[in-house]
């Protein structure tokens, strides 16, 4: 068995991040994932820079970037000039996302669930037009921060729409970090009966649930898991919380579960002591402090 | 669904911390924790206290509790004196570990297995004579700092030994925090096919993976689960790591999964505040930074 993992730690792990990073340790950074047998890697996002200042690099960036066989790399793009510069600066992949409820949409994106359907929809033409893949994440699929529960059967609504325009998968993210193994078996349900399109989940910490529902998501046949490299990345809607799953514990969990990731543990941690050195912070991620313990089913 | 949470923090939190906390702060943490609505707690145990100076005040901290209908207390004992100390200390059950590899029962207790199965029995007569219930807790179940992996077989062997010498209670515990919800799994095929007796866990954050176990263990009809106030408890064995699962994460993901656990969730962090503040630490527990999310299913 075996589950892909789209690294995640240079674009959602860094952007929320006071400490702005170098271009040269954002690569290097890179470079050690790559090294450590990363293959998708989301490496930066396409946004204003006065938005996302910690993005503002993003071409140099992807100018950077080890071009590997085999390894892709993912921009995130929220309207049709970021798809303009994310294709200029070659990514291999288009991320969009759009929210599930409306108040998160329009204080997040500006735009109704609606509008911001019919904006993932340009993407996806624009990235296909010029041969890209294109991501549909649906951001607060298992929990709101102004709406509170959030209906399956709305994320459902939203993933067959992304589909239909075009997406080529769907990543259900838990944005702030509120959901259990529960939900994921509903949403995937839910989803599952209106498309059959790869799943790819994206989980935060926040409250200690990230590793279960990962695991449970690989369990209900998820084909690929967002994480982050020793774990950064916060939340916005609670500055003090934990933010992404670390993808050396990730890898620990999947390996002691027989589950293939084609990730080096070691490796991972190397990597992330680099992000750790550049922002002067401990790290969320456990493994490298606790040690490996070797093996798997 | 519901299910028993004991909580460990008073004992197992507590006793490899270097700052020695008063006796009044362990009873106001005590208090707080009944407050919240815990009714098994492990309060202190009854060891040599050069052994285990943060116990050496076990029998002023049980004549402090507050008693309170339905709230049982739990010493741990490691040997006949210990278990004479608890019960002239008025615990309502008694708690005793036998290891699951020799290395490891050698270098934590002295002895081998079958010797630590003979001290157990006979712990668990004179806890009988004397009308308490007793717990065998199955150390290093999920695997060994020192031997490696532990085969299934040997963990449900022990247990059915124990429960020979009168375990009412089958706790097997991840010691150093190296299991997935797949270990869960065969463990409980394993134990569930020697024995009947009530099925308690106690897992490690150690690498990330507890609480996905916790939740794991409880679909698979785990009676009770350990868990400590503020996540605090770290591991002798790795000492930069985490150590128990955090109540209130715990209480959170339950409740979220539909599982009653009785517990208050701002009265655990309430709790928790208060060794916090006593051993000047920041908590491994996320639910207090975070904030709750309502609901349950």
């Amino acid at each position: 068995m075996s589950v892909e993992i789209v690294e995640v730690g240079p674009r959602d792990g860094l952007q929320n991040e006071r400490t702005l990073v170098s271009t040269a340790a954002k690569i290097a950074y890179i470079g050690a994932l790559v090294a450590a047998g990363a293959r998708r890697i989301e490496a930066t996002s396409f946004v204003h820079p006065q938005r996302v200042p910690q993005m503002a690099d993003a071409e140099a960036v992807m100018d950077g970037v080890p071009r590997v066989p085999g390894v892709s790399y993912i921009g995130l793009v929220v309207n049709a000039r970021g798809l303009e510069r994310a294709l200029a600066a070659g990514v291999d992949e288009v991320n969009a996302v759009v929210v599930a409820t409306e108040t998160f949409s329009r204080r997040n994106q500006g735009m109704s669930v609606a509008e911001a359907v019919r904006s993932f929809a340009a993407i996806s033409a624009g990235a296909h037009a010029n041969g890209r893949r294109v991501t549909a994440t649906i951001g607060a699929s298992f929990g709101c921060p102004f709406e509170g529960e959030v209906g399956a059967d709305a994320v459902a609504e939203l993933a067959r729409q992304c589909a239909d325009a075009g997406a080529g998968e769907i990543a259900l993210a838990d944005t702030i970090g509120v959901g259990v193994p529960a939900d994921v078996d509903r949403l995937v349900d839910a989803v599952r009966a209106v498309t059959g399109l790869p799943l790819r989940f994206h989980f935060h910490n926040t409250r200690n649930t990230g590793y279960a529902n990962a695991l449970r998501a690989v369990e209900r046949g998820a084909a690929a898991l967002d994480s982050s490299a020793g774990g950064i990345g916060g939340c916005p809607f609670a500055p003090a919380a934990t933010g992404n799953i670390a993808t050396e514990d990730l890898a620990y969990g999947l390996r002691r579960s027989g589950v293939a990731s084609g990730l080096d543990l070691d490796g991972v941690v190397t990597a992330a002591a680099i992000v750790e050195r550049e922002l002067g912070i401990t790290l969320p991620a456990l493994l490298g402090r606790a040690g490996d313990f070797p093996g798997g089913r």
